[in-house]
């Protein structure tokens, strides 16, 4: 339909350098976090912020607006124009503010993410509050200026960066629910628990070496290629690479091979969400993933949903039994299953089991609205964190490194990020019954260590779709409805009231 | 003396930015050779081909020759003028073909590449013809751009992309005294070796990791730095990343761990040079270094001048017994000296000895140059090879794959690239005698495991300079003289028949 000439083909040309430019980058960012020596930091830090600055040229480009005015009245095929509105969203956060703000929220999130890496095992939040100050005064201004352009509210101008089209109001209707239900569930949870009594943890030592084998084989069961991707080791496991290499990363701890493999099975559902993005369209925004709800629903829903099953982890114990050439009561399924449901109430976000979770996010999600909104002052967060915690967890933080200090997010401008993590735990859950009740065979194929099933019904429904549609129309087509809470919390009662 | 808006600065700023972009190539170009998945090419190779683009749209930028012009006026440092001079080398080069040019040179290079990775193990000339016709063409093209604008002969505008100033007039008079005294010299040290007996070959198997273990006790024993730098594994082993993170490969024989470990200490030397250039100069073309010969006499001075002297090899044979738990008559230092001296004329150059190489160098020059020079067509190269072959090395390869087809440099469009492996080689042996003059105790250390005063030269007659002087005034500075044959016919001599 298109002329290879016309203003439409002219935008993907661009589009497509800053694809690959943002390729560079990942692979940077990837090295950064597995291979780098120490010294190479401070040639990286000037090699990434240079690709970062020309990447920031091409979007704002001042030909880019006319060339997307001039597409809107191109006869467009559908998958165009989605590409289209996609491409109007990244031109539109990076066109809304000068790049002075850009360059001086970058300075100030270096300085205080670099604060941040002393200031928290310090527990020292007096020491980062002149920088978390600047961070913070900075985003305010960032949303501001991205509301007046958006015609939204400083929050969901920020929101939309990584869950687009999302909002504040949704989100709160669907916290609201959820905080309803959780406080009494959790202690319905914890008397039955109590009652079962404790599962038996398995011992080790546990060499790494045959922790990664035991890893790579259950990679290639749920249907990793090698071929397009690694496993590596990094401090703070993640998902990085492009589609077409993915590079996933966890840690090792000699003394408990359990919770490496399961962030493994974690960052192997993001993995194949990336590999399962619609092929003819990897160099354009709308065959990048549709947001940070939709990646985080599939690494749950591998995780939380099919990996911590009986289903798979009955097939999963045989296994961990050979790899680690071990027996006994540790080692049976059940007790297996037992150990990877366990629900206790804990001060530390990324140590905290599906249950309890969603309170260390809505307590963040309040408070950072509130200072954005400026209804919260920096002085004032330890205290408020404080009574947040006491009412949505029960628990009071001793000190500011199990409280406030605890994340990266804040130090490190990612302001509007949190909520995406429960999003994509109820995204999970509904997405993952949807696919249920449409394959009765997923839950026995994947007793058997068959996960062709459920990636079918993935990538027909999530990982193809790209951007294509809306989250809310992806679910929609997906599961018959927009995101609610009531799946996660039939998933939940299932799971820990059987 | 300059002010921060003054032309000269400026110029400094987009350099500055050229070199980050190349730093981040070679950290893509590292991970491609040692890290990626091969399901990753296609994706990597975009990423690389756009920085290269962009690299070129800097480089070629209509503002950069005026302000060359007017910085040429400013009262510079003479650092500085040193680094215009060297801008203007790059510029010149990238300004003196057009895009057309260099777009089409590049995807020939691909091709022909690629059908090089097939043809060579198939014996197959007739294959690789046509690609080769099309590189050899565009290459002659370039040369003729750049000789109109450098105002120099074809060939010599193409050996200065590698060898600054470098001339086919210089070359081939240092080429003449070598060919003078090779095959006579040959003759003799063939007589003596036979006479004395061959060494005594270690035999495996030698387990990789302890062959890795002990290549990194040799890489710290030069004085390598793993805070700014690692050792992995590559097919082709090479020197990578950038000065402040130095990459370096080799590939490991199960069956043989001597050639694996001289050639991690030929990259040693590589990757120490790039650590010593000047580190105020680091992100400028004169903080560069000075050109693929005097990189190559970086290797190639601790390969062939340090590493394989008696000296250091009485030092090294105790770690390798140590290393392998091995004892017995292969193990003597003696033996292992002999090992490492051995000469054995062979159709492969990288494989060849030093006393063999520079026939090798020396028939690949001749060959090109008459190419270039359109006095030798592509359909006579195999038959002008074995001749040159049975005159040089007196013998001739049976097929294509062990004469003509068996580097990559032609396929992959590097031509006026070989002599500067034999250039390297001789401008070591000059380097390693005037060091050795300067200071006596750099042997006596060596056999001691201590580089310290070896490297105390070499950082300050060579390292350190990084590009501020010209290849023959760093020579004359540091040994008297510009290149000659002397010191490298002197060092065989006394090595290969003592």
């Amino acid at each position: 339909m298109t002329s290879p000439n016309s203003p439409y083909r002219e935008l993907e040309r661009r589009f497509e350098r800053l694809h690959h430019l943002g390729g560079a980058r990942a692979v940077l960012g990837w090295d950064n976090q597995t291979m780098m020596p120490e010294g190479g930091a401070a040639a990286r830090a000037e090699q990434t912020a240079l690709l970062g600055v020309l990447a920031h040229e091409m979007i704002t480009h001042p030909a880019l607006g006319e060339l997307m005015d001039r597409a809107g009245s191109e006869p467009l095929e559908p998958w165009q124009e989605a590409n289209l509105r996609e491409m109007r969203r990244q031109w539109r956060h990076a066109t809304a503010i000068g790049a002075d703000l850009v360059e001086a929220l970058s300075k100030a999130v270096s300085a205080s993410e670099q604060c941040w890496r002393t200031a928290r095992p310090a527990n020292d939040f007096a020491a980062l509050r002149p920088y978390l100050a600047r961070v913070l005064a900075l985003v305010r201004e960032v949303a501001a200026a991205k509301a007046a352009a958006f015609g939204c509210s400083p929050y969901d101008a920020l929101l939309d960066e990584y869950e687009p089209d999302g909002s504040a109001g949704r989100i709160d209707a669907i916290f609201a629910d959820l905080e309803g239900f959780l406080p009494g569930f959790l202690g319905r949870v914890m008397e039955r628990q109590a009652a079962r009594g404790a599962a038996t943890v398995p011992t080790g030592p546990f060499p790494i070496a045959r922790q990664r084998d035991l890893g790579v084989r259950l990679m290639r069961t749920l249907g990793f290629d090698f071929h397009h991707g690694r496993l590596d080791v990094s401090n703070h496991p993640f998902c990085g690479g492009v589609p077409d290499d993915v590079r996933i990363t966890t840690r090792y701890d000699e003394a408990d091979f359990t919770s490496s493999l399961m962030g493994v099975l974690h960052e192997t559902g993001h993995a194949l969400y990336e590999r399962g993005l619609p092929a003819a369209w990897r160099a354009q925004p709308v065959g990048q993933a549709r947001g940070m709800s939709v990646h985080e629903s599939q690494s749950l829903l591998i995780e939380m949903q099919a990996c911590r099953s009986r289903e798979f982890l009955t097939f999963a114990a045989a296994l961990m039994r050979e790899a680690f050439a071990a027996d006994g009561p540790a080692w049976g399924h059940e007790n297996l299953y037992r150990h990877y449901t366990r629900v206790a109430p804990g001060h530390i976000r990324v140590e905290a089991d599906e249950v309890t979770y969603p309170a260390h996010v809505i307590l963040r999600y309040r408070l950072e609205r509130a200072m954005i909104a400026g209804d919260l002052a920096l002085d004032d967060l330890p205290g408020a964190w404080a009574d947040a915690s006491r009412r949505l967890l029960g628990i009071v933080p001793p000190d500011d490194r199990l409280g406030c200090l605890q994340d990266i997010h804040w130090p490190d401008g990612a302001w509007g990020y949190f909520p995406t993590y429960t999003l994509g735990a109820m995204t999970a859950a509904q997405l993952f019954a949807a696919a249920r009740t449409a394959d009765p065979d997923i839950m026995p194929a994947i007793a058997r260590g068959d996960f062709a099933p459920l990636f079918r019904w993935l990538r027909t429904h999530v990982h193809g779709q790209g951007s294509f549609l809306s989250t809310d129309a992806l679910l929609t087509n997906a599961t018959g409805r927009p995101l609610d809470a009531g799946a996660f919390k039939t998933h939940l009662e299932t799971r820990y009231l059987e």
